[in-house]
């Protein structure tokens, strides 16, 4: 197996101005391409401490990406720093330089003479094309290492990394291929659901690892094979193991998320949702919204936050809210037929909870209700975060929730 | 100046499973401690690695934070690898055993055995406590060195950062004191705004520097001085030039984010908004309730997705959307009408626009109109992002336009 490092080059990191997403992003990358990343390095904007992680990484491996540091200014020295340790020299390339030039161009601008040194590429490197800005990227080889150098924009590094980088060392490198695929849940919390595939864990290849996040767990399978085929026939009995195990709480596999599983399976069935929000006040709107398309199976959602509104948009009764409180099965219920009568759609739902801080009408942070009514009735479930005092979280993990009542719902249809 | 290095430990940091935001948040910390970070690194959990690891950044750094590894399962080896190399002995701490106890039994289960090992303690350290999980932190300090553990999860290693570690940093490192102001801007770039105070970027005590994040920029300012007085009086007068050079984009100086702004400022004004949104989809409303309190300036939202229901929650005219297109000011101006109606709101404020992918309308992708109507009238401004293929980009950013259009216009009351 070949062996990476990566080392970010940016005094704007080691001050926690930004936050390092390049790391991640090559990280993912490298392991499916079956390449190891052992070590991860950021350094300033100083030529001697470059250096030195740069021969360190090089000691200890066969390939090092650097990204940042390949800017027009004159601490951007990524570029000249490695020329010079590994022995390469920099000559000025006249076609990168017209493509610089013409990108102020189509922004009607003038190319500044500071990027000017942006086309100065190794005579006998592997120069690699910025489509998004000016700096290109660049492979430099010597003595069986590989010394790649990306720029540090996020949006520049992974289109280059995408169209150039990847066939680069897929080409050199892929050592076999590496397939990952991933069972996402909702509802099941990461211990439980370990333990129901508590005897898949110690496989080998594949390998089974749980994970949460933010309200959602997911079980990833990765399997090692010469080809995507063999792969792919190592992983479909697992995957479907696992998927049966846990049954009711999969949401998808390899899913982007509960929202592009619940626009999916509204296109499937043909149906129109339709949302009141009161404690999520737009967050499930939102995020079904994300989905491109989404237009075709959403009109219309209210949100609702004082309970004025909930009896004005909704017809929510005044004498339902005065018994049980905004926050009850029964107005949840209301909303959700309010909202489904309002917008004339297939399914309304609702969502009324206490995201906090400080718990309301003695209910605590955390808990919601969330209501479906459809052509066959109206029912409301009840749910409890767990966490009082993390409204971001109460808020993120509710819409989900709402997500994966709207979820249940259509496939019980 | 003393220095310190990072190091994270765990290996889903290096498969790319998860985003290192630990090294972002104590950067930034430390850096306001007046303590400089020369470096950040990344290892598995990896013994040998991470001891030559450790090794070489005692031999750059005074300080060296690292985080992760202090679970309890096997592969959690920083306690054990930093103890081993700095020759401290661990021991069983039976109050820490307790405390991890009462810990799970408020969960309503038991501790698993696992769980005995985040109570050994190096004998002449000095430990953190941890306020939000199990495993405490701890300092080792030997040879003019000091080696300080917290645990991985961000939320457990930030409070202990903030109960214990800051004022251990200050009371043993700090170097006098560094106060940053942020002087926060909407709808100006961030080379135009660094235009305008290009000559004040050179400063050394204050220094001022631009930033630019999601379509917003920011100018921090950042002096140093023997006490916060001393450094707030150098700040004070530099701050004050900068707000008057940007002028109407500045929308805050320290303020959290443009919805906080506009909270404050309706709670001021006493006065009630609601939303009519379209390509939005409820991110307005979602962004402004984020913020606690907002219901006291917030009764209720629209998302009208199709052009049906801006006609039937809203009242926009036919004829209109006929005629102007559903992205247009004249839709704009007639949603912000209708919410304002609706709602018995003081401001009505509307979002429509094409958030891509694809251009609608002949329009492009990141166009969109603003409809403000208050008691006075109604208007609506048009806006374009740049950005034809960044649908979350179109979105986020054309939900800031609108608070910063409401923003303004409060202001002009």
């Amino acid at each position: 197996m070949f062996t990476c490092e990566l080392c970010s080059v940016g005094t704007e990191l080691l001050l926690g101005d930004i936050l390092n997403t390049n790391a991640q992003y090559l990280s993912r990358e490298l392991a499916a391409l079956g390449i190891a990343v052992l070590h991860q390095g950021t350094v300033g904007d100083n030529p001697q401490r470059l250096a030195d992680e740069l021969s360190a990484s090089l000691k200890r491996s066969d390939i090092v990406i650097l990204t940042g540091g390949l800017g027009p200014t004159a601490d951007d020295i990524t570029k000249e720093v490695c020329c010079e340790l590994l022995g390469f020299q920099l000559v000025r390339d006249e076609s990168i330089l017209r493509s610089i030039a013409a990108h102020f161009q189509k922004r009607g601008s003038v190319m500044p003479a500071s990027n000017l040194k942006q086309a100065d590429v190794p005579a006998s490197g592997t120069v690699f094309e910025n489509t998004r800005g000016t700096a290109p990227g660049m492979a430099l080889e010597k003595d069986g290492k590989c010394v790649i150098l990306l720029p540090g924009p996020p949006k520049e590094m992974s289109a280059m990394f995408d169209i150039s980088v990847r066939p680069f060392l897929l080409n050199k490198y892929a050592d076999g291929v590496i397939v990952s695929r991933s069972i996402r849940t909702f509802g099941i919390g990461e211990s439980a659901m370990a333990e129901r595939i508590a005897d898949m864990l110690d496989g080998e290849n594949p390998t089974v690892a749980p994970y949460a996040k933010e309200g959602e767990a997911l079980v990833r399978v990765t399997a090692k094979a010469e080809s995507a085929e063999a792969a792919h026939a190592l992983l479909a009995p697992v995957v479907s193991e696992i998927t049966a195990r846990l049954g009711e709480f999969v949401y998808g596999i390899d899913a982007g998320s509960l929202q592009e599983t619940v626009v999916k399976l509204l296109l499937e069935k043909k149906l129109k949702a339709a949302f009141a929000e009161s404690c999520t006040a737009g967050y499930v709107a939102k995020r079904l919204t994300e989905i491109p398309g989404a237009s075709e199976v959403f009109d219309c959602g209210v949100v609702t936050y004082s309970n004025a509104m909930k009896v004005k948009l909704l017809g929510v009764s005044e004498q339902t809210l005065r018994e049980h409180g905004a926050v009850s099965e029964q107005t949840a219920r209301e909303m959700a037929e309010g909202v489904r009568a309002v917008s004339g759609a297939d399914v309304g739902v609702s969502v009324t909870g206490v995201a906090g801080p400080g718990a309301s009408e003695k209910k605590p942070a955390g808990l919601s209700y969330i209501g479906i009514c459809g052509k066959e009735g109206t029912f409301a479930v009840r749910f409890e975060t767990g966490r009082e005092h993390d409204r971001e979280y109460n808020r993120y993990v509710t819409s989900s929730k709402a997500l994966d009542v709207l979820r249940r719902y259509i496939n019980s249809l």
